[in-house]
Formats: structure tokens, C-alpha cells, sequence
């Protein structure tokens, strides 16, 4: 009789930083009624992968489950896979943290159930093929990745059953193909569809397996799955019909299988995610023309012939097409390198550099990641953290080097209360103010940017106009959005969105031009290179068009920290022949992290205003507080200005559709002055946080 | 008025190992004719690299031509390169490897010309992004590589001027787009189209270039380009043109065009190499289907607005298609191991081991590479030169462990004079016999395959028939044969082309079919998997088809090292309860070099026969000799024997069309014997090597 081997992993993880509703409701929905399932049937074999940070919640709050894995473990029923300890991007993380986030899973799974595991879940299957060598050295023997890796080298769905063997510097690593088609029947077809899918892959020899693994929270987050999976007993189902099926199908684990069965053949995988990811990765102009040519190919039938042909993007992309996602990734690299400086890191400074590393949101596919404030937060908070250990190991005295690694120097100042970054070759904005007591960054914005999913918000209904529609239109078939009317939250900033950034306006400014970054600007600083004058003064020989032609005009920014202060000393100077009027702005991004709380508001002549406010004021002192985040601080101006106030929304997609995101609250404050030939102005503003 | 930058370099190489005359043929028509035409044009400012091995030579040879380099580079007129000193393809070495063959060259240039390069050349631009890190370790400030790896990472044509700057681990390297535009416009096109191409990147700002490096062979060496560039005076006309249009063309070196003009941005490359590239790296079946679908894409018009998405293979593969590469490949990377356990390699043995790794032979597209058989004999020369110093300092003990790194063991057996691995799963055949003092690997042989281009065998015509022709073809629109009737040596290898191969033939064997691979095989050894016993013993209980059914047969093969013998003892068993009469033989392929020369022959009964010879003798002795690579050895049996002798030649496409080319002859003697139930029979078949 022919027989086929079926290879069977869940993935369950949560984000560092994420909220404790939403793992005790993915806990309940997914982890927990799994592994019960799972229980009442002796004869399935899997493996399941917890990354270390969701493993060690549970650990604290239900042990019994625990218990109930341990168990399964030691029946053989049950196989552990190990990964990085908190699921960064292993491609993009430095070698001796990708080694030491896995061997500390790895060692926390074998204490925790008592079986050192052999296989690895790797994070979004972002495969390099160097990382080959880092993962035989942190003692993985196989790792599961997309048959779309294999596509990508050039073979064939034929010849993607059991796996093959990879190597890198003469280290080597076994490699197993997750079958894309299962990835779709489970759990969302009959499972008869899954048996007669496998069952077109039984062999004579009875060698061949396929593979399914992928994220826990399909079976039981993901909205319906909860009823399918649990309610109306689909795996149940699946486990019964698997059982009933033993004589041709045969469930094994992953390390009864690598011991049983030989590897197919040598391999070198490419570059390579599952296509999805791929296509998130692009360069948005290539984005949009691939969706469109993959649809069309589609339309036209000729899609599947050429798939293994057409590919999309890298993850690393990411990282030059957000800005925001970069910082964070350079702040963890600079981190490394300061960490190379002092002997024997503690490992709880260790632990919290390799939590900022924790992969959700450096990136943006159809669901939040880079979005969600929330999660960079924590990566600025746990990376913080990390900074003020070593700041005590070793004091970090001002640098001026390439932090950002885009060619030019950044500039690092910093004292026991605040650390900041300037970036001299864009506006000597200021990319990063991190308070260290709260942990916090206080800039942490996101830029408004096009994505190419915004062309569908016109389709997009309510979830409630779906129920009222009682077409049974399921999740893949329409497009949701959380609210309506979200299209007036669609603008694009044509400049970053930090802060410190040196606006020169004319007649026509308004609010409701310049809170949608369509104004007429009439400077040349906000995104054009200061020269370095020392490591605190910044100066621009720049040019603001007033009446029909370029008036030269220089700019110097000096940034100084004073305790818990950060003094910006702006000197302005008219360098032509006329006397002129200039309307100068310094505009601020804040993130205060939620728009209506009322424990979050910017403060002006005694009346509060949450952080969503939008308006215009006069005064030459603000209050900014953001309680929750512990954040108290006051803006004190030289002389009084006329500011400009308005909330950032960014218009992202998600698993509830398109919603509107928080991401800050732009500050401006402005002044109108007019300047000899010559002559010079200076203006402060000052920025103290309370203890 | 509108300009643009305009940065051209070539890039001069040599295969270590190759023909002195191939040298002084490539000096003459190219290197020697490009810089005497550089010199009349002091308005042009160019780059040129040559790798370390030929610049050795070129240095010896012609000392005069050196100090010309050196007057050019003072006046600042020209710019040297660095790169791999032996050109290997960077990502497939260590790390280690990549800054000492890059560091040796820079400091070899410097020494020469009295300045350290700056820029690089990558092997075949094969890139992979985590070389960034190395060659900033290197010193490596900027790189060239082709538009098509930006293509591939999703950026545009129109976004391809200037320069990138990307990192890996923080580490920064900037990375110049090469235009293939302009690729294939120089030297083949007329000079005006050059010139008018460079006019329409032209920009107000003049910040723009493009880039022009390519292969110094393009002009000269390639067939008809010497008359085209040197006697038709493309290149002085080229030049010419460029120093009138000096007011909106503006030629510079790389040097200074990164000092005046920032980089364009941030940016991650995917694993690329030029387009050609990529395609031959597909493993056959993908790249059958790949070539059509392009070509049928490109009858439809609709090749252009895909190209950028659709993606051939990585080069790595080649290591998975042709396990002659892997294992040249895995040779070096056991040297790197050994090399670990000394202390101070001597600088000698290194570069032994370094020119081992030159990348030409490791590899397959058009052109010959791989199917150069002297090329691989300098591979092997230059690799066991660098082990024999490796065993002075610290001698190898035999070692099982998986060698070639196909996730099963192999065995090393060594003695003063020889060196050999065994692969006991694939038919416990001899991978590699390496005679120490001559520096030669005696099996060197290729294994017949089909490649895609064999297609096309039957469209081919002669240079001659070219000629008679009359019509004016350009080598892109013919292709050639060197000669007529190469259909008849396509033949395909069933199993992989080593040495001690065991057989058992039956009544229909024949020595035609037999040669052509096309005959019946009777038993289950040639491929299949032998137990290792210890390390010199290898035992496989297998069958015979034996009248119409399985007969169980043991064979049991024993390898010894005794001075300059290589002994080699069967054991064959019937494990069956009847007689049976067993037709036994024993393949072993030995690779002469010369198929023609009457210096390397096989002797018996006092007879000579060159390489080529095809035929059937019995002996117990035969007399191999390859005089010119000092190769002298007799093979001795223990019993008389039936041998089939016949050359192996492959037919590849190089420079000069389809050509045949001996890759070894195939010696296999063989008895017939009958065995009683349980009975063994042993047979020896003695390798000695004459001092």
C-alpha cells in the first residue's frame, strides 16, 4: 500500500509589548482548546513552537497548561521547536545574537519540559542563506520554511516532499518545505480535501512527507476560526480522520522522521519569505506594479505557470522604506557595538536589547506591525532599558558618526536624563528623544507615507454594513474598514515626520494645509543638509523665497542638555542686502500614545486639550503630559509664538480592516519677525521634563 | 546646461591555471592596445582591475607596461580596483578568505602603483548582502555591481544613476549600478548611440552618472572586436568624442565622483549577479522552462514590463547541479577547517589554498568553466599543494565525517603518496584520488549531463560553413560548432562519473552500450548505500537481477594504502540457496588530460593506446601513464580480467561554439564467476603509483 508521512507544527507567538487582553483572549481561543483537542487524541503527533516571551507568560499565569505540554512531551506525542528566543528576524540580527536568542530557548524548553529541541521555527521563514552556519551553531539540526523557497531556487512542487540538506561554510542544515497548499486547506476546507491532498503524495517506499505548519492563532483567533476549529469540531475531525487513516497516513514528529528518512539532496535556498511577505517588501512603486501584474496574470490563467519565476521583494527592503523601522534597527546595532566595549553584559541587559529586537514591528504587511505605536514603544522602551545599563557599565560620551548608515554623520548627545540623535543631513531634524526614567521616546511618530492598499479604501464597508448585506461573503472576499469616512485621514508627508524640523511659511499658510502637509514652503532646511559646527550647533546656509526670488538666509540650530532639559537655541540670520519678513516654525512631533485619554494632553494657559487636538494658540509655555507613560514635561519659548497643533493619523490596514492609527502630535510653534540685512534673531525653545 | 557623469572601468582577468599563450593572446589584442589608446586621451579618467594572478604575470612578463599603469594612475588619469587577488566568488568563501584576498590585492596595487584602491570588483558580481560586512572589513569603500541587482530588490531604471549605499551589521559599503544599456551599446554599437544615451541622465544639477565596467576582453579578445576597437578605431573615436563633449559629458574616476556626490539612498540588494547569470544557475529543468518562457515573453512584447520581477537561480546552486563543483568547493572549505587547527599558516600555503578558489571552473553558463578539464586539474594542483604543507605541519589521520556535506558520512584515507575519499552512500565509489607528488587528482573526470543548449546541436554549422555562408552574422545570431557530427557524443551518465564503481552486467552488455550509459544494469551497487565497517572497510548487502528475480548479493569492498599502492580487495557473496554465475566489474575512470598525445596512454600486453582508445582486452596488468602531469602507475588484478575501455567526452558550448571534450577514460575490468550458496569470491585490483 502506498504511504505518505504527514508533518504537522503550530507556531504560536505574541509580540513583546503587546497587550495582556489580547494574549489571554489568543490563549483561550487558540493555545489552550489546541492542546485539549489534542489530549483526547493518542494517536497524532505534532510539534508546536512557542516563541519565549509568549512561553514564559503562559508559564506564569497557567502552569496547568504546562503541565498538560510537559506530558504530551514526554509521550512522544508532542515535539518542541526552538527559535529565537524572541522572534526577531534572525537574517538581520547580528551572528552571536541570533545564537544566543536561540540556545536560550532552546535551554528554557528543555528545563521547562525535558527535551532539548532539535527543530527551529524561523521567524516570517526570513531565510538567508548564511544563517545556515548560525543556526548549526546554535545546535538546530532542521528548520521548516516555505515551499515558496524552494520555487524561488528553482525546483518543483513534485519534488518538494521530505527534506533536503543545506550548508553554509561547510556547516549544515536540514531543510523541510511547508506545503503552501495544505497552508490553505488547514483549517479552512473539508478535511476530507486535506486527506485527498495527501493522499495524491503516498509513495511505494512509504519515504515521502509533507509538511503543514503555521501560526496557532488560525485555529481559533482569526476571525471564525474559533467556531470552525473548536465549536463545530473541525480538528476534532481532523484528528479522527488522520487516526482512522493510519494504515496509508502516517503523523510522525519531525525528529522521528530526520532519524527514519535520508535527505532528498544538497539545496541552496535564496533570499527568500513566504510570497506574501515578499510582496509586502517591494519598493511600493514596484509593489503596485507587481499586484497589478500578478492579477492580471491570474485573470489570464498564466499565474501558476510562471509563480516559481516571479518574486518579489526582500525583507530588508523594509528597512529603506521606512525610516522609522530603520531607527530602531540601528539603535539595536549600536547597542551591539557599545556592548562589544564592556566585559560580561549582564543577561538581564542582554534579555532587554534582545526584546527591542522582537520582529512585529519592524515591518508592514496587511496587518499593523511598523503601525501600532504600542509595539514600538516597547522596542524604544526595552532598548532603552538596555542603554541605561550600559550607560552605567560604561558612560557613552557624545558621537558623531553614520548611526542611521545612510552615508552621513548623525550626531548622539546625550546625559543621565535625556539621549537624542540629530541628523544633520536632513534639517539637523532631531530623529530620537528618549527620556531615560520613563523609558521613553518621545518622538516615536510615523511618517503619513502612500501604501498602495490605500486605492481600495473607497471599496471598503463596515463590518456592520457586511452583517446587514447577509451576503455570505467571507474575510478574503471583501474589504473591511473599522470606521468610515476614513479617506480624509489619507494625507502623504513629503518631508519625514521627526522633530525639530525648520519650516519657513508665506502668506498663504493655514492649519488645514499644513496639517495635511500641502503648503507652500518656503524654505530650504526642512529636509536639506546643516553642517556639523561641533557636536551640539547646527547651521544651514540656506534660502527662503520671498517676494518672487531666493533670499539667502542661515539657519543655526545649537541643541544643549541641561539636566532634565533640552535647550534649543535657534540664531537666524538675514544674509542679503534687503530687509525681509520671515515667518519661522519649529515643528515638534510628540507621541503621547493615545489621542482621547484624558491622562494625555498638551496643557496652554490653564485649559487641557487631549492629544487628538487640533488648533491654533498663542502662549510661550505648553504642559505635555502623558501620564500612563510617565511623562511630564513643560515647553517653555523664549518669546511667545503662534503655534499650530494638530493630531498625526496614519490610515493602515489590519485584520479588522482599514483603521485610523494615532501616531503624535504635531507642535509647531512660529514666529513673525523681520530682519535688517545681517541682522540676526535669536529664539529658544526649551524643553524640561519633570521628574 | 544639462550633464552627467560618466564612470567607465574594465575589468581584466585570467582563470588561474590558464594556458600562458591564452595570456599573451589576451595581453596583445586587449590589455596592452586599450591603455596605448588611454594614453593619446589625457581628457579621459577611467578604472581598471586585474586580478591579482594575472597582474603577477603581467608584472613578470611585461615591466614596461607596469610602469605605463603607474604613470596613468599618478596622473590621476586612472583608477586601480581591488578585488578577490584570485577572483573567487565571494559569498561561497569564508570570511576570512574574502578580506585576505582582498586586502592582499590592495596592498599588491599600492605597492605597485602608489595607491591603495578604494573600489572593487566582484567576481561575476555575484552578491550577497551580508558580504557588505566583509569587504568594509576588506577596506573595500564602494563596489560595482549590475542594474539588474536593483532591478531585482524592485527599484527602476530611471532610479539607477549615482550611487547606493547599503550595510550588514552596521558595516557600510556604497554600490554603484552598472548600465547594462551600456553594457551592450560599448564597443558594439556606434559611438554616437553611446553619447546619446549618456545626453538623455544629463540633469540640471550634474549630480547624475552612469556607470560602464565590463570585461577588458570585450575589447579585443572577443572574436572580431580587436579589428572593430583597435584597427576600425572604435576606441580613439570613442574617447575622442567624449573629451568634445566635454562641456555636458563629464568623465571621472569613482574616487571622485564619491567625494563630490552623496549617495542616493539606502538600500538592500537581493542575491543577484547579471541576468545571464541567473538563468544558467537554475537547476536544468527550471532553467529549460525559464529560457522559453522568456523568449516566448519576449516575442509577445511583454518581457520589458516583467523583467524586473521575473528572477532566474543564485549562483550557489551550481554547487547543488554539479557535484564536481561541490566538491572542489567542499575541498577548500575542509582546507579552511584544517587550517584552524595550525598555528601561522605560511603565507605560501595560503595562497596555494586562495588560488584554489578561483572562481572560473566552479561554474557553468556559456562558456567552457567547469567542463575545462586543465582547469580543474589547477584546482585540484594548487589545493593538494596547499594539503601537503597542511600534513607536514600536522599530519591528517583517516576521518569519517560528511565530507561533501550531503548529510551522510564520507571517508578520508591518506598515506604519504596518496589521498582519497570514499563515498560509501552512493555506492561506496572513490571521489578523488590525489598522487601527492605529482599534485594530481587521477579520478578529475565529469559526469555526461544534459544541458539545455544541447537543443540547439542540430542548428549548429562550422565556422567555416559561417564563412561560406557569406551572410553577415553576428555571433549573437548563429551558433557554432568547432565541429560536425557532435550529436553522436551526447550521451547522459545514469550515475555520477568517479571511480570504483561496482557493476554486474548481464548477458546483453555490450562495450557501445555500455560507453553510452545505456545498457542494463543488473544490480542495486552503482548508487546505492554501502555500510562503513571501519574506515577502510565498505559492505552493502544487495541484489542481482538474476533470472528474472532479486538474488542476494553481498559485496564487501576493502581499500588500502600501502606505500604507493592504493590495493583494493572484493568480497563477493551469493547470500542466496542456488548457484549463480555473476558477471562482475569494477569501473574505474581515470582522467589523462591529453585524449590524443602519445605521451599519456594505457599499455598491456605491450601495446600502447592513447586516451581515446575505445575497446575490449583482457589482461591482469595494465600500464597508465600521463607523462607531461608525471602521472606513472600500473594496475594490477589478481586475476585475469575482460576490460572495457572508452573515453568520456562531453559536449559543451564555449566561445567558439559546441565542442567536445575529454573528461577521463573509463577502465573497468570484469569477471565472470559462479558462486555456490554462501560462497565468496574475492577479487584485487591493485593501483601503483611509480615514483
Amino acid at each position: 500500500m502506498e504511504k505518505i508521512n504527514f508533518l504537522f507544527g503550530i507556531h504560536n507567538h505574541q509580540p513583546v509589548g503587546n497587550f495582556d487582553f489580547v494574549l489571554e483572549d489568543a490563549f483561550e481561543k487558540s493555545y489552550k482548546p489546541f492542546i485539549d483537542v489534542l489530549e483526547k487524541h493518542p494517536g497524532i503527533k505534532m510539534a508546536v513552537h512557542f516563541t519565549g516571551w509568549l512561553l514564559e507568560k503562559i508559564e506564569k499565569d497557567h502552569p496547568d497548561y504546562i503541565s498538560k505540554i510537559r506530558g504530551l512531551v514526554q509521550k512522544g506525542q508532542l515535539e518542541i521547536f526552538t527559535g529565537g528566543f524572541y522572534e526577531p528576524i534572525i537574517p538581520v540580527i547580528p551572528e552571536d545574537d541570533r545564537i544566543g536568542q536561540i540556545t536560550k530557548l532552546s535551554s528554557y524548553v528543555e528545563n521547562l519540559f525535558g527535551k532539548r529541541p532539535r527543530g527551529m521555527w524561523l521567524a516570517e521563514r526570513v531565510w538567508e542563506p548564511q544563517i545556515a552556519k548560525s543556526l548549526a551553531l546554535a545546535g538546530v539540526e532542521y528548520v521548516v520554511v516555505d515551499d515558496n523557497h524552494f520555487k524561488n531556487a528553482g525546483y518543483y512542487d513534485d519534488e518538494l516532499t521530505g527534506y533536503f540538506i543545506t550548508e553554509e561554510e561547510g556547516y549544515t542544515l536540514k531543510v523541510f518545505p511547508i506545503s503552501k497548499k495544505l497552508r490553505y486547506l488547514i483549517p479552512f476546507e473539508e478535511v476530507g480535501e486535506t486527506l485527498d491532498f495527501l493522499k495524491t503524495m503516498a509513495t511505494a517506499d512509504g519515504n515521502n512527507s509533507l509538511v503543514m505548519f503555521d501560526d496557532g492563532e488560525k485555529f481559533g483567533v482569526w476571525p471564525g476560526t474559533y467556531d470552525r476549529v473548536y465549536k463545530e469540531g473541525w480538528l476534532d475531525e481532523f484528528f479522527t480522520e488522520i487516526e482512522k487513516n493510519s494504515e496509508w497516513l502516517n503523523v510522525s514528529t519531525f525528529s522521528e522522521y530526520v532519524d527514519a528518512v535520508a535527505p532528498k539532496a544538497r539545496i541552496y535556498l535564496p533570499i527568500s519569505s513566504y510570497s506574501e511577505m515578499m510582496e509586502w517588501a517591494l519598493p511600493t512603486r514596484a509593489k503596485a506594479e507587481f499586484e497589478s501584474l500578478v492579477s492580471s496574470l491570474k485573470e489570464e490563467k498564466k499565474y501558476e505557470s510562471m509563480e516559481m519565476f516571479l518574486k518579489g521583494g526582500m525583507w530588508r527592503t523594509f528597512l529603506a522604506k521606512y525610516a522609522e523601522s530603520n531607527l530602531m534597527h540601528k539603535k539595536f546595532l549600536h547597542i551591539h557595538e557599545r556592548m562589544k566595549e564592556v566585559q560580561d553584559v549582564p543577561s538581564e541587559v542582554l534579555d532587554e536589547y534582545w526584546k527591542g529586537q522582537c520582529n512585529d514591528v519592524y515591518w508592514h504587511g496587511v496587518f499593523g506591525g511598523l503601525y501600532l505605536p504600542h509595539l514600538r514603544a516597547a522596542v524604544y522602551k526595552h532598548l532603552i532599558k538596555a542603554e541605561k545599563a550600559l550607560d552605567e557599565m560604561k558612560n557613552e560620551e557624545a558621537k558623531i558618526f553614520d548611526y542611521d548608515k545612510d552615508g552621513f554623520d548623525e550626531v548622539i548627545i546625550k546625559n543621565d536624563n535625556i539621549g537624542m540623535v540629530v541628523d544633520p543631513d536632513y534639517g539637523a531634524r532631531v530623529l530620537e528623544i528618549d527620556l531615560k526614567k520613563a523609558e521613553f521616546n518621545l518622538v516615536n511618530s510615523l511618517t503619513r507615507r502612500y501604501e498602495v492598499y490605500h486605492e481600495w479604501i473607497s471599496k471598503a464597508i463596515t463590518q456592520e454594513e457586511l452583517e446587514k448585506s447577509g451576503e455570505s461573503k467571507t474575510i478574503h472576499d471583501v474589504i473591511l474598514t473599522r470606521e468610515e469616512g476614513l479617506e480624509k485621514y489619507l494625507s502623504i508627508d513629503w518631508y519625514e515626520r521627526f522633530s525639530y524640523i525648520d519650516h519657513f511659511f508665506g502668506e498663504k499658510i493655514n492649519l488645514e494645509g499644513y496639517s495635511v502637509s500641502k503648503y507652500p514652503e518656503q524654505g530650504d532646511f526642512v529636509n536639506q543638509p546643516y553642517n556639523i559646527i561641533d557636536k551640539n550647533t547646527f547651521l544651514r546656509h540656506g534660502h527662503v523665497w520671498i517676494g518672487a526670488k531666493w533670499t539667502p538666509v542661515t539657519v543655526e540650530k545649537r541643541f544643549s542638555l541641561n539636566g532634565g532639559s533640552l535647550e534649543v537655541t535657534y540664531k537666524i540670520t538675514n544674509d542679503s542686502e534687503e530687509e525681509v519678513t520671515l515667518h519661522f516654525g519649529s515643528e515638534m512631533t510628540y507621541n503621547l500614545m493615545a489621542p482621547e485619554d484624558d491622562d494625555r494632553y498638551f496643557e496652554w494657559d490653564g485649559q487641557r486639550h487631549n492629544a487628538s487636538y487640533k488648533g491654533e494658540f498663542t502662549s510661550d509655555k505648553v504642559e505635555i503630559c502623558a501620564d500612563y507613560e510617565e511623562v511630564h514635561a513643560k515647553l517653555t519659548l523664549s518669546e511667545m509664538a503662534n503655534f499650530f497643533i494638530y493630531p498625526i493619523y496614519t490610515v493602515s490596514y489590519s485584520e479588522g480592516g482599514f483603521e485610523k492609527v494615532y501616531q503624535g502630535t504635531s507642535l509647531t510653534p512660529t514666529w513673525k519677525f523681520n530682519l535688517s540685512p545681517h541682522q540676526s534673531k535669536e529664539l529658544k525653545v526649551i524643553l524640561s521634563i519633570k521628574e
